[in-house]
């Protein structure tokens, strides 16, 4: 969207035009643990730049999160809350975007309903996403009924509120695709565009390496850095890094590429940072800084970036009232524009009013 | 539910009693055509019993009706008209009961979505009744993901108002056995019985016989008698009847038993027509009567049962504001119950509030 103003419209009528057709965003996070570095580079980075520029939806996902703690769900409130703070945290303004817990919204799960009528179980088992999942979740074929719907509910997430644009992991975009069809199909049949059809926006990095140099940094695989880790436990994470399984002493040539150490130094370091960062991928290449020294820096670079979010979530977390009224606020948003689409599809496929 | 009173309680005190306490029915259609015949001994018979014994929920299935009109939405809204005379015609009291279409009521689905969590896909692929209507329904392969659903959404609907007792035809008892075992398993794993344990009860004869001998009248066989017929159409289809094949002529001896004529004039003679019925039967056994004459003494013993039955829906169709505040009423309630049951049920599981 471009801000030139355009001939012969006064200024302040394109602003409050623009205001009125800011594109929107929809995102969000399953509450299953804490948000960490990984969450970071790959959407958390994309919600920042862009909530301002755009109408910005950012969904917890709880019904999901019950896939694997569905013996516990008193831990996906808690994480629901963790998560929360973490959003706000990074700095993501509660004036700015609207937050929701996605069971706070019923019409979500009716929208969803009507979609499922309109996508065969093939389609839905076909999807890559969540082939994925029930291995890397080892859900084995015990996956709950819900599980395999997740793609139709969070198809309805992004189109109850017409969302048009959807910052995702890598992993995560078979089910922007998924959305689009689902978004084809019912304009097709209700003969008009109804639903946008959504794209997936992925993140710098997309996906970040854990600690362990796992491809993928994951709560599961014990690989992370929380955004919510405190000083000590950062700079004990790092020292423990994985980096260059070959290199045995400082003084043995090192490889950079594709380092865990230098992967997230180049993720987290700032413009201040660059030309440190590229003096030790040098030394590290001739085998003239050891691992220790590099952690450390890395480990500073790790908590200059955390510092303020570790301030902004502790204002957050002692301000219940406040928390509560973001979540009651964005509830009702989503609510009211969610059982207006049901309305619109209701009507474009007839089904109402009957008498 | 007995209406003995209890010692040293005055009477007006236990009738106020047992009217908060009325046990709850859930009870409905699939609006994917006209109600007939078979519908009447399946389960309106014992909707029109139990409406005052009873707190009565009469649900309008429209989702479920896509499964086979996914294609033809409007048709949905159309047969839900239909199939609302229809409850109304039989005699149910829009005073007594609570009448609803499923897609008024997004709470329902939020809880289907919750259940689904706790059913496996697995388990829900081995519904027998799903097998049963693949291969009815002629659905192949292309059966969407909702289809799949359904069973939970079926479980939704009895359970989001707590119904312990579901009136269905002989079919439908896999169902209830899938709505009980949701009940257990989340009643379980909350602690407490917030949800009863549905029961089945299955009409007096439970499925009826085709007009052409098929076991099941079924529209999409054609071996229908709607309750909207004229008294002409009755009159026609029934003179069409399939009865004894190995009969030939009216002096041959016939069989009684499994004829669809007198399996009809079983179920719909009244008690006056009984000493006329048995005769019959005798004369057919023994080669006395010729089947045009059984035919026509069928069609005026079934015109006399539609009779009331067709003025009733004419007097209804002719208020449409009657009707639409039938819905709204039924809509309402059901909303407001539906969203208690929500939040009871987050409420056992811990999952709010996360603030």
């Amino acid at each position: 969207m471009s801000s030139a103003s355009f001939d012969g419209i006064p200024a302040f009528a394109i602003v409050s035009f623009m205001a009125a057709e800011k594109e929107r965003i929809l995102t969000g996070d399953t509450p299953t643990g804490k948000l960490h570095l990984g969450h970071w580079v790959g959407t958390l980075e994309n919600r920042v730049a862009l909530q301002h520029e755009y109408d910005l939806f950012v969904i917890s996902a709880d019904l999901h999160a019950l896939t694997t703690l569905k013996d516990d769900p008193a831990r996906v409130r808690d994480y629901a809350r963790e998560v929360l703070l973490d959003n706000l945290a990074v700095g993501l303004s509660p004036d700015a975007i609207t937050y929701f817990i996605e069971s706070d919204v019923p019409e979500i799960y009716e929208l969803a309903a009507f979609f499922s009528m309109y996508v065969t179980h093939a389609e839905a088992l076909r999807n890559p996403t969540i082939k994925d999942e029930i291995v890397a979740k080892k859900l084995g074929t015990r996956y709950s009924l819900g599980f395999i719907n997740y793609p139709v509910y969070q198809a309805a997430d992004i189109l109850c509120v017409k969302a048009s644009l959807v910052p995702v992991g890598k992993d995560q975009e078979a089910h922007i695709e998924f959305a689009r069809e689902i978004a084809r199909t019912l304009n097709a049949r209700i003969g008009y565009e109804l639903f946008p059809e959504p794209q997936a926006r992925i993140g710098r990095v997309g996906k970040l390496v854990g600690t362990d140099g796992n491809p993928k940094m994951s709560k599961s695989l014990g690989n992370t850095i929380f955004l919510s880790d405190t000083e000590e436990e950062v700079t004990r994470k790092v020292m423990g890094m994985y980096t260059d399984p070959a290199r045995i002493h400082a003084t043995d040539p090192g490889t950079v590429e594709g380092n865990p150490v230098f992967i997230y130094l180049d993720a987290f370091g700032t413009d201040a940072h660059r030309n440190h960062i590229e003096e030790y991928k040098a030394r590290y290449r001739e085998g003239k800084v050891g691992d220790v020294e590099v952690k450390r820096f890395l480990a500073a670079v790790l908590n200059e970036f955390l510092s303020p979010i570790r301030a902004r979530r502790e204002t957050y977390a002692a301000q219940p009232d406040l928390l509560r009224d973001i979540l009651a606020r964005g509830a009702a948003r989503v609510r009211a524009e969610a059982a207006e689409t049901l309305k619109e599809l209701r009507r474009g496929l007839k089904l109402t009013p009957i008498a």
